[in-house]
């Protein structure tokens, strides 16, 4: 069978293989598997927003048909207006475009940049979709070490800038390292593109859930920001939309001009319902999306007061934010056989770092990405009862 | 602002531009618009299926979670089950693959066939999505005029391939063709490919409207017809899905791993809500659907009827079945303009030939397509009442 090489080099969907781990294993009934692979909600959205949806299933025809490409005015006009209200600057509904999930909003912009042999420069730990999209393309991911507390620096970045640079990709809050990027350090990278000419992509699914009060940064003040800057951004998360897939991206109209052929051809449109229930979130679910919020951060507090137990161990953490706690292990074995031997021996699935850094990065073999948003305090401390054990 | 070179190449979505065609036209409400462009349902789903899917919205939390990156499994089986029935041969659940519609069947797929550089062979007129997406991975649609009848020649498909040849891409019931290609025809393609070891991708996207009784072709039941063929479909025009993006894949397991990475990264699922109603469909509907086809052939034979009204005038009919009438047209003026003029001057929306061919292609100007599906038989009456006065 004839294969595109650069779709047979990259890897197969990690959170996939991961699901397989448990295949054929039996958790008995007291001590059930601990699930902190994936970072989505597990419950559906609240009852309102099903009823709403509901709704427009039986009585709103345009749910059913067709929209425009780059996604419904109105909910297009609804980001501009509560971004431009939480960041500051001016973003026009014109910048932004909705997309089947956040992936896709990715997927397009990078398609708007790079063709094969380009390259975009990603901090790692990486998110592991971002490096495969790369990969399919043909387009190098070049690696760029965190330093401490998982931080990206601008100076090193700098040094990895070449004539085929085409971006710099940030995620914060990050997956996998839970870390929050400050303001401070945003600018900076943003000042780097600029100078460069090169794009500063912030992929910002988890910015409903950043500990600070706030503007997390400044970017969308910067003049004429719309040359550097490309944002992203799921509705996912904060709704419990998950399978509905909708995400967003903040860009120039111009960039989204060509993005739109990218997904005409590659999904026409985003789902209408999704793109409804996502609208409808953000015009009556703000109180309850800050409920969720506090219990997010209360999650991640559970994790602190519990750490010192492993701690004790000889483990260390990284990072703790958004849904993800990244620690280091005490252990001489590798985190992919780490993580299978915690699937057999306490009931826990995580994904390895060795998923979050180029092959043969050695600091993937002493990781693991914890994704604690799915378990209450409760089980946040069966969790490191559990750990205490390996 | 850098672009990517081969994104900048390809052109804007021709239903898009269409649509901008209409902006600011004023249409009389003793003549509104008639509008033939978009090959899409615009009536919502029937009744019992939109209460079903409300149903699925309250009460499966499914329906709201991330699902298997292929699809949903009930959904694989039952199209495997359906296929194996009405084409004969054996199609296994793991050989079909859920997308986000059929473009993304078709991107997907050529994602895993074919880098930059390479070539797909694709009939013209063609469907302007497949030649976008060939743009902008770099890879070259090589046209195989259609002859006569709007039927592609495989002696001159076979001189057509060399090296870096990858698939030939074939679309039956043709968009925008409207023609129904015999089943001999597709056989005899699928043995050139065999031959050459490239693949052949037939988009069955209208299979549920053929005015043939029975299979449509032997394909499936040729010894291991995975390593030739894949097939797409579409469950948008079927069940009135379009806003929800529900479309199928079937192909090799070993090619739908590697489509797994592909659709991993651009959406991580299928949305879930529109694989339920697909599922709904397939196992309630198949009476109503047959209902829906009848109507589209009255239509088809209403364009029959009427046409020789325009042959009078010098229009040829070429083609005229799924839900396309393909014609060329008297006049000195290429297809382009005298759509425009359509619009100001007799209400009616209908795509140019000249987006349907590569550019520079003369039969694009002298040919439009008129995609008859909403409109009813006095529609059609009322649409060549006002062709015939051009």
């Amino acid at each position: 069978m004839r294969l595109n090489p650069n779709m047979a080099a990259t890897f197969p969907p990690p959170v996939m293989e991961a699901r397989r781990w448990i295949d054929g294993v039996e958790f008995p009934a007291d001590r059930p598997l601990i699930n902190v692979s994936q970072a989505a909600p597990v419950d559906p959205p609240p009852a309102p927003l099903r009823e709403a949806m509901s709704k427009f299933v039986l009585e709103d025809d345009g749910t059913h048909l067709y929209g425009p490409v780059l996604g419904l005015p109105e909910l297009r006009a609804e980001v501009a207006s509560q971004w431009t209200a939480a960041y500051g600057g001016e973003v026009a509904a014109e910048q932004v475009a909705i997309t089947s999930g956040c992936n896709q909003a990715f997927a397009s912009m990078i398609a708007t940049l790079c063709a094969a042999g380009d390259e975009v420069i990603i901090p790692t730990p990486w998110y592991f979709n971002h490096k495969m999209w790369l990969d399919m393309g043909g387009i190098s991911s070049v690696a760029l070490k965190a330093g401490a507390g998982l931080l990206p620096s601008v100076d090193e970045a700098a040094k990895l800038i070449t004539s085929k640079t085409r971006a710099i990709t940030l995620v914060s809050p990050n997956n996998p390292g839970g870390v929050e990027y400050p303001s401070d350090l945003l600018g900076a990278f943003y000042d780097l593109c600029e100078a460069h000419g090169i794009a500063l992509i912030v992929d910002e699914t988890y910015r409903d859930f950043d500990s600070r009060s706030g503007a997390p940064h400044d970017l969308f003040t910067r003049q004429n920001w719309d040359e550097t800057l490309i944002q992203l951004y799921s509705f996912s998360k904060a709704y419990r939309l998950t399978g509905h897939r909708v995400g967003a991206m903040v860009a120039s109209v111009a960039r989204l001009a060509e993005a739109e052929k990218f997904l005409d051809t590659v999904t026409i449109c985003p789902n209408q319902l999704g793109q409804r229930a996502a609208l409808w979130g953000m015009q009556n679910l703000a109180a309850w999306l800050g409920e969720q919020r506090a219990e997010i951060l209360a999650r991640r507090a559970a994790i602190e007061k519990h750490f010192p137990k492993l701690a004790a161990k000889g483990w260390t953490l990284q990072g703790n934010g958004a849904y993800f706690a990244y620690m280091t292990h005490p252990f001489d074995e590798p985190s992919n056989e780490l993580a299978q031997r915690m699937v057999r021996d306490i009931g826990v699935l995580c994904l390895p770092g060795t998923m979050f850094v180029p092959e043969g990065d050695p600091s993937g073999a002493t990781s693991l990405r914890i994704a604690f948003a799915n378990i209450d305090a409760d089980g946040i401390a069966e969790l490191f009862t559990r750990m205490e054990t390996l």
